[in-house]
């Protein structure tokens, strides 16, 4: 027998080659409903906010209401005599004092910091038999508060004489510039030059299921349920929060109810959950409330982009010029980033600068593509307006600029590069031309298009493993570390099993994202959970496929090479080949069961894989009201191989409703009197619902049939659906009534009061 | 980098060849509790009786209170309204028709069977919201009967008038005749030969859990969570009964409170409980009341063994004749054995016959070294009867006859026969010498001393895989198959891992028992255990270890064979030599983790590694009213190397006070009248206590360093610590009172009667 395991990394040793890249796949690539959607859709499926365990406590947390305040005194004392409460957390008790947000030079927080930096902050919690009883507990704990001045505004938190948020002042690291050639000498060499400033909004994560932890204790081990996107990740969080050895955590993260980069780190809930459990002896659920994730579980910080481009009169870029800033709020893990602006286009000068401001508001977070939308509403608007400018169709304008290498990462070349393709048969299949050259005007209500491109720069984490195991009746298990947020990664990867070992997807059953079980993939976020894993579980697959072709080859009398798999069967080659089911391979059950272990195979050295896309919009603007309504979509993908057309299609829709949320309705509105967010609620901070969402959309994949990025061919998709959509729609809006909507969201007060300055210019 | 795979069993590939046996070891063989100790004696420990799912229901089960009965009516009205009740399942629910009991030509039985062949047969079932309700509506549920003819003994089984159990009558199979040279020549060549008939117990397992299952369905996939002694054993069987892909079944088995056999196979109340769950869209446990155990989860089965051996003068054995008969009950999955009498000792001419009879009782199922403590009873009595009439000490002539080949298996060798030092260091220890020349009366309490030898005839399966993982922070994840019957696996098999990884056993955990998670383990029983995961687990981790020095030497920019692993971190050679703790490693760091995948290695081929056991014991007789106390027993056991010298010990007095319980005082009473038990309960059937167990319980460790029998050194335990504690009890007793009994137990009764006669016999 042949070693159980395969590696693609082995130098000569017992593991394969790196496999053949897939030619045409018969199970990838289908329209294959999720492998839980029965689960999903009945309800039967457990998300961590469902999880019940015998005994288990509520814990509900006492948050600071002011933007800026000292505790002075916690009375705890009602709290703990309230019905049902059984325990009530603060700084002061045993073991809590555990540092939190990392400066420079250390931590700079602890999980209940007596200062408090923004509303919401956490300041004592109350574990329960209920969550009603903690939450009434909650609000009788008595916290006395010496208030202090405190900044929201970002365009008022570097002036001298503003709070600080924390000691060294309210700059989030120097400004930061990055140069590429002569900008000036790229102006000077200009047909045409656009200067603008865009403002961005704060963006919400609003994911379905609120942030929730569940800890249980048994001994010095502790099992911590998460709705997150990446088990190892809080997993070694909470290890060194807690000081404990990793292997004594386990995090488990099954259902999961969207996180768009919300749930990539620790939250102190589960702290919180973990330090109660321990304490009461008793599993402990911490659940935010809706309203609590608005103050604490991140956002997308808005930007002040001012952006200068120039081009000659062909369309090719001479220069960009650019000053990004915004307000990170007071505990960072997020900032603005200027990627779009020196990689999209080719283009030989760039400079940017990038600023991040700390205000006493909830802490900026990844959020789908972070940087990413709000730089391509600056760089993909003013790309418009040079268009405009030169005479140029926008779609032609884009085509001239097309980047084959990466300019910011010394001009590593892509391994494909999908963007012409996107541009031009996305138009062709919206109907570019046409639609451009239709009357704008319907009484009030004017119609237009718009098209925007994007790109997404990371390749994901050189490490995954998972594990492969073939049963004696031939189904199979699939173990991976990945979560899935509801995007599909568990049906994806069934596919990638299915393809390469041929059996039903309904036959591979998959135990994920449970650190105890499976082992590292890295958190599903950044758009690598497709492309990082696939590539490890075809090699498991294509490993156990090597155990069961040899175990056939010796039933059979068969030399290796005449045999293959199909539907659940060894083939022999030939016209009425002999076919033997799995469940027939003595071999097989004699062994019990194949196991393959895979590795990803990273995309080639000195190359970068990155997806790219091109959206095109058209809306519908009512110029009485200023209501837009955007009436298609078209999203031309170039996210290389099409993994499974519906979870495809479901991230692009998905990615472009939430950049319709960002052109058009989404924003955080702090009061600037007291500093609180004043629509921390889902029914004043506006999410798109089906009725916002574009009547008709269309995804257009764009596979460059990349045999080099990975050995599965697919490139990241999550966030390249989403990041270019506000902008096409932004670009609609213009061509529908001539004005440019410099700031996002385009609500209808905003483009009424642009309408309205269009008149009185005339 | 090199495979991150280890695979014992590759043909020049990447894995290593098998690795060199231990030496001294640091780790295995030391006093280390259990590291799951904490959990199991504060009750933080979920056993499956103790877990709770949210909206679980429990289901009672409805038994036939007949030895024989046909199930003419079933009315469920009545219970069907019962407060809590949800479902009431009979055989004609939909889906329940499923066959059971395997016969030669198909399944000879149903999951409930109209035609019930013995008390307590599962009839229907019902779920409610608790426990007490499902039972009340159990007993409201209305079953008429038509009572049949029975047979429970039996000595009348095979009349031909006898009511037959199965149609083709009350035998299983034809009786089997076993023969190995010439019989009646050996006899004739003897100097001594003595005949005897003995007549053993049927023997209940009564584990501490009883026999229990929770099952849950999310879609087409089933969880069960079981108190079984292997997870994937329940797992083929219940896919099997349900149809279902073995992916699709999922069987935990976390905390386990013991099971002797008796939780080795896929019990009705798991099926019943998984047919209830999928029917009501709710967890359903099905939990067995004591008093249900002993009539369905099943026995060792009483025996009737005829044997006749013959020695020359010097004790070395010319011939072994017997003949075995045992009542298997209905549906038996445990038969009698002779084994021993063809193995234990050396003798060129064996014959023996043995015989399974059918009555209207519950199954015999394996029972901790099924067949062995029985023939035991007869065989290490009779050699000691034949030493008695030689006139050599009981010692002496056993260690005339050590094999060293088995006989059974075409004279394959043994890796190591530790018989001889068992029985010459045991007695050593014992001070056997001393204590035979003691005076035997005191009054009416007389002392004698008794030795008894066995073996087990059991290698273990060939197939074992267990995954090591190392995190960055040097904690440890063990991911084993294998089941913790509550014998301490985890803590040895954590042991493994320590000694090769030089990690200290508290920061490895332990991932079991969860045919998701982990990959094949055979069930623990036959004694394997040990014997087949740890060298699965061995590989695992020095691949693991390869790895680490691997990244290590290029870090350090030294040789790999410079480098060692030791409390944690890895040491360089050589005096004052660096050392680099496993979380500096940047390598191990950037990858995550290291994993290894370990399989078991088999023992050499041709070869046998079997265990073998000495006992030793000194009793106290109440010839008055006949009680027996046992004093004190030593065990010298070898089976080679000693893991974990508590858990050995553990095991070894589970041995002897479980082959106490057979000897002296448990016994299954079957009314002949009705054909029920009438001791089915743990007060009128008498497992041994404290109070009854040896005050003075010694183990003695015989190791063989058998170097040949796997890598880590160590045989079978479990099965040969509980085999010859009975016959030694039995030879104390006639020691000490000069009567042979026969008959097991040895109830104050029976020795009364046997004292009686003697007295008659003068």
């Amino acid at each position: 027998m042949s070693p159980v395991c395969f590696a693609p990394d082995s130098g000569g040793g017992g593991g394969a080659s790196t496999p053949a890249p897939w030619g045409e796949t018969k199970v990838v690539g289908a329209r294959l409903p999720r492998v839980d959607a029965y689960e999903r859709v009945s309800g039967s499926a457990v998300y961590t906010l469902d999880l019940q365990l015998p005994g288990m406590l509520h814990a509900a947390i006492v948050r600071c209401p002011h933007a800026h305040a000292r505790v002075k005194r916690i009375d705890t004392a009602k709290a703990e005599t309230m019905p049902g409460v059984r325990g009530v957390l603060t700084g002061e008790s045993p073991g809590a004092a555990i540092p939190w947000y990392q400066g420079r030079e250390g931590p700079l927080s602890l999980l209940f910091d007596p200062h408090c930096r923004h509303e919401g902050e956490e300041v004592a919690a109350v574990a329960a038999d209920t969550a009603l009883q903690a939450h009434d507990a909650a609000r009788a704990v008595v916290v006395e508060y010496e208030e202090l001045p405190f900044v929201v505004d970002p365009d008022k938190a570097l002036a001298p004489d503003a709070p600080k948020v924390h000691d060294w002042g309210n700059l989030l690291g120097q400004p930061r510039v990055t140069t590429r050639g002569d900008v000036a000498a790229g102006f000077a060499a200009a047909d045409a030059v656009v200067e603008m400033t865009f403002r961005t909004p704060v963006q919400m994560h609003t994911p379905m299921e609120v942030h929730v932890s569940v800890a249980q204790w048994d001994g010095d081990r502790l099992t911590v349920w998460d709705s997150t996107q990446g088990v190892y990740a809080i997993r070694e969080a909470l290890a060194g929060a807690l000081k404990l050895p990793l292997a004594s955590v386990r995090v488990v993260g099954h259902y999961m109810g969207g996180g768009f980069g919300s749930k990539l780190e620790l939250g102190k809930y589960t702290v919180i959950a973990a330090l109660l459990a321990r304490r009461l002896g008793r599993p402990v659920k911490a659940a935010l409330t809706r309203e609590e994730t608005f103050l604490v579980a991140g956002n997308r910080p808005s930007n002040v982009i001012t952006l200068k481009a120039g081009a000659k009169r062909d369309g090719a870029l001479t220069a960009l010029e650019a000053r990004l800033s915004g307000p990170v709020g007071a505990y960072p893990t997020s900032a603005v980033s200027a990627y779009q602006i020196g990689d999209l286009y080719t283009c030989p000068n760039v400079k940017f600068e990038t600023t991040n401001i700390l205000i006493h508001a909830g802490k900026a977070r990844p959020f789908r593509a972070p940087g990413f939308p709000s730089c391509n509403w600056a760089l993909e608007q003013v790309v418009d307006t040079l268009a405009e400018k030169l005479g140029l169709d926008p779609v032609e304008l884009r085509l001239k600029n097309i980047p084959t290498v990466s300019q910011l990462n010394d001009n590593a070349p892509y391994t494909s590069t999908g963007l012409a393709r996107c541009l031009t048969e996305g138009a062709v299949a919206f109907g570019w031309t046409e639609a451009r050259r239709r009357p704008k005007t319907a009484g009030h209500l004017r119609r237009g298009v718009g098209v925007a491109a994007g790109m997404w720069g990371y390749g994901g984490d050189p490490n995954a493993t998972a594990i492969v195991t073939l049963y004696a009746d031939g189904s199979v298990n699939l173990n991976t570390g990945a979560s899935d947020l509801g995007t599909g990664t568990k049906t994806v990867l069934a596919m990638v099993v299915a393809e390469e070992l041929g059996v039903a997807p309904d036959r591979i059953q998959v135990e994920h994202a449970d650190t105890a079980t499976t082992k590292f993939a890295p958190s599903s976020g950044g758009s690598q959970t497709v492309l990082v894993n696939s590539p490890a579980v075809r090699a498991a697959a294509i490993e156990v496929k090597r155990q069961v072709l040899e175990i056939a080859a010796r039933q059979l009398d068969k030399p290796v090479g005449d045999l293959a798999v199909a539907d659940g069967a060894v083939v022999v080659a030939g016209a009425g080949g002999k076919r033997v089911p799995f469940s027939e391979l003595k071999g097989l059950g004699e062994r019990r069961m194949l196991v393959g272990v895979g590795m990803r195979h990273p995309h080639p050295e000195g190359k970068l894989a990155l997806p790219f896309a091109a959206q095109f919009a058209e809306v519908e603007v009512d110029t009485r009201s200023g209501a837009v309504r955007v009436l298609r979509v078209l999203a031309a993908q170039d996210s290389g191989r099409v993994m499974n057309r519906l979870t495809f299609n479901n991230q692009v829709f998905g990615g472009v409703v939430q950049g319709l949320g960002f052109a058009l309705t989404e924003e955080r509105v702090l009061d600037r009197a007291t500093g609180k967010m004043v629509n921390a609620n889902w029914h004043d901070y506006k999410v798109p619902t089906m009725l916002d969402s574009p009547a008709e959309a269309e995804c257009l994949p764009i596979d460059p049939h990349d045999t080099e990025c990975n050995t599965v061919g697919a490139k990241g998709l999550g966030e390249p659906a989403h990041i270019p959509a506000a902008t096409a729609i932004a670009n609609a809006i213009h061509d529908a009534v001539g004005v440019r909507p410099l700031e996002a969201p385009v609500t209808p007060a905003r483009l009424v009061a642009l309408l309205a300055a269009q008149e009185r210019k005339g």
